[in-house]
């Protein structure tokens, strides 16, 4: 955990020193105001890791924790715009506190930026490259995400593959930068990959489980904010495999409501219909099945166990085996 | 010409033949439906004569050609976005033919391809720090624009600067690309470079002129257009310097109308203010100016002059020297 600390320390320090720009300040203010905020910084953390993991230099690696950081940011302000969400973080998003106009071009500065601090170290090319198929993959989960709102069709395998797209191949090539600025072998840069891919989709279900089945107060959502949107979630998908046909009707008129329905009655109408089926235990399954394969990727890179303490404790605390 | 035409036709070659990606189809299909509108390819064709005329490889500048042309584009829709603009090159805005959520989405992802071609040939990482650098640049000059609707006080080098960074830097540094990819000598990119930013210069100041001085049915815009929408154009900030008091409260007047307005009128109310100060004469010695330093830098490149001829003879023509 000491080392875990250390990397945190550092990464904070070094966004703390980076000069994003001043002028005009209206470009500039948003980008301070996004990225200074304490996130978990969790795509820093996985290159910082994999990187020490691997005997890399720290100091060339705090470069891509900085363009992953700077990116995920990114995403953050303009996804806010198409969501239209009022707070991330507690706290105002751009676009709400400023305007769109500020959001669209901020976000595009970060991109610019993100691929600037990916070029700074040895092997920039590489991690450019890394960062640019990353970028183009995330756009395509996002609008994936975007179509589900209305299409009417989506397979369980549609919803997985979004969030691959969306969510775990970005901690991959997390890992992967700091594999390849370490300047490890290629097969222990892809056995990180894919380490990264299954906690990445272990990640994203244990969200949709914890939107409805966890302490609001510990979490710091509403409860059962994902069936009050009509989110498509892993979890409404399998209930609809599941379901007796009365039950699937049910559900798919509730997520045919809009938001004037009572919000209340209808989260409690659908989590009994999970509750029937089991929905809990049905994800936690495939999230223990993506946990196992995350594992397996990790105990396949040829190293002592010791150098693969640290990021494996740090896994386990994401995937809530260890509190 | 001989040599233009060819470039122009080994671009568009060159960009046909591309794979911009495929799904989802509402990521994709914006993409190919705005790069592949046939637009003058300014950027590209300044990056291939420069490569050309210091004997660089036309199949390695192909490369930096295509991610000036992706990343020219990507702002072409964010800004069509912010300036609300419904038509561009005659034809619907992506965000007007779609929506702004998949304008902002097919931009963000044009603008990591623009990164990925510029990493493809050698001197990538080059090539791809000089598009950080300008798509950053870029950025400022639109919040600066943006800006300048709702500022009071606009001076004309507030102005130039808007215009050097949202328009000259991208084509010095389109020269920049195709001189870097040549392996020139760092002073011949440098002198590139400068001949770059005063052709831009020139350009955008011809392209204000051309907004009242102009044959409407050649140039395609509708007379007027800066004035009716209250642009402080060059044109504009450079008559209230030049006018006495009772005139420059007038066209302050005047450029604080909204449109609803009897545009017209307002148009030839300004005009008639500019004649009178001879605006035109002023911003034409401005614009000889630029010309002269851009001539200057290309004079200074120790090449002999019928290496420089096919870039000579493609400013020339833009700049309106040569018809």
């Amino acid at each position: 955990m000491e080392k875990i600390k250390r990397l945190q320390q550092d990464f904070a320090t070094f966004l703390e020193q980076t000069d994003f720009g001043g002028q005009p300040k209206e470009l500039y203010e948003p980008i301070a105001y996004t990225i200074l905020q304490s996130g978990k910084r969790l795509r820093p953390m996985l290159c910082l890791l994999a990187n020490d993991m691997l005997g890399g230099d720290e100091q060339q690696a705090l470069w891509p924790a900085l363009a992953l950081e700077t990116f995920h940011n990114f995403t953050l302000i303009h996804d806010d715009i198409m969501d239209k969400a009022p707070l991330r973080r507690g706290k105002e998003t751009v676009y709400q506190k400023w305007n769109s106009d500020i959001a669209i071009l901020s976000g595009d500065a970060m991109l610019a930026k993100a691929f600037q601090f990916a070029l700074k170290p040895k092997k920039g090319a590489e991690l450019a490259q890394q960062l640019g198929k990353v970028a183009i993959e995330i756009c395509e989960g996002q609008q994936m995400d975007l179509n589900f709102e209305t299409q009417k069709e989506v397979t369980i395998d549609d919803y997985l593959e979004m969030i691959r797209l969306k969510t775990a191949v970005l901690l991959a090539t997390a890992l992967q930068m700091g594999a390849t600025v370490a300047e490890a072998k290629p097969a222990d840069i892809q056995a990180l990959y894919d380490f990264g891919i299954n906690i990445g989709m272990s990640f994203q279900l244990q969200d949709d489980i914890l939107d409805l089945y966890s302490d609001v107060e510990v979490f710091g959502k509403r409860h059962g904010g994902d069936i009050a949107d009509n989110k498509k979630t892993y979890l409404y998908l399998k209930a609809l495999e599941l379901a007796p046909e009365r039950d699937r009707k049910r559900l798919q008129q509730l997520f045919a409501l809009r938001i004037d329905h009572d919000e209340e009655e209808k989260i409690e109408e659908v989590e009994a219909i999970y509750d029937s089926l089991d929905i809990k235990g049905e994800v936690e399954q495939v999230i223990a099945e993506y946990d196992r394969k995350a594992f397996q990727a990790l105990d396949s890179i040829g190293l002592p166990e010791e150098r693969k303490r640290h990021l494996r404790t740090y896994a386990e605390l994401l995937s809530g085996r260890r509190k």
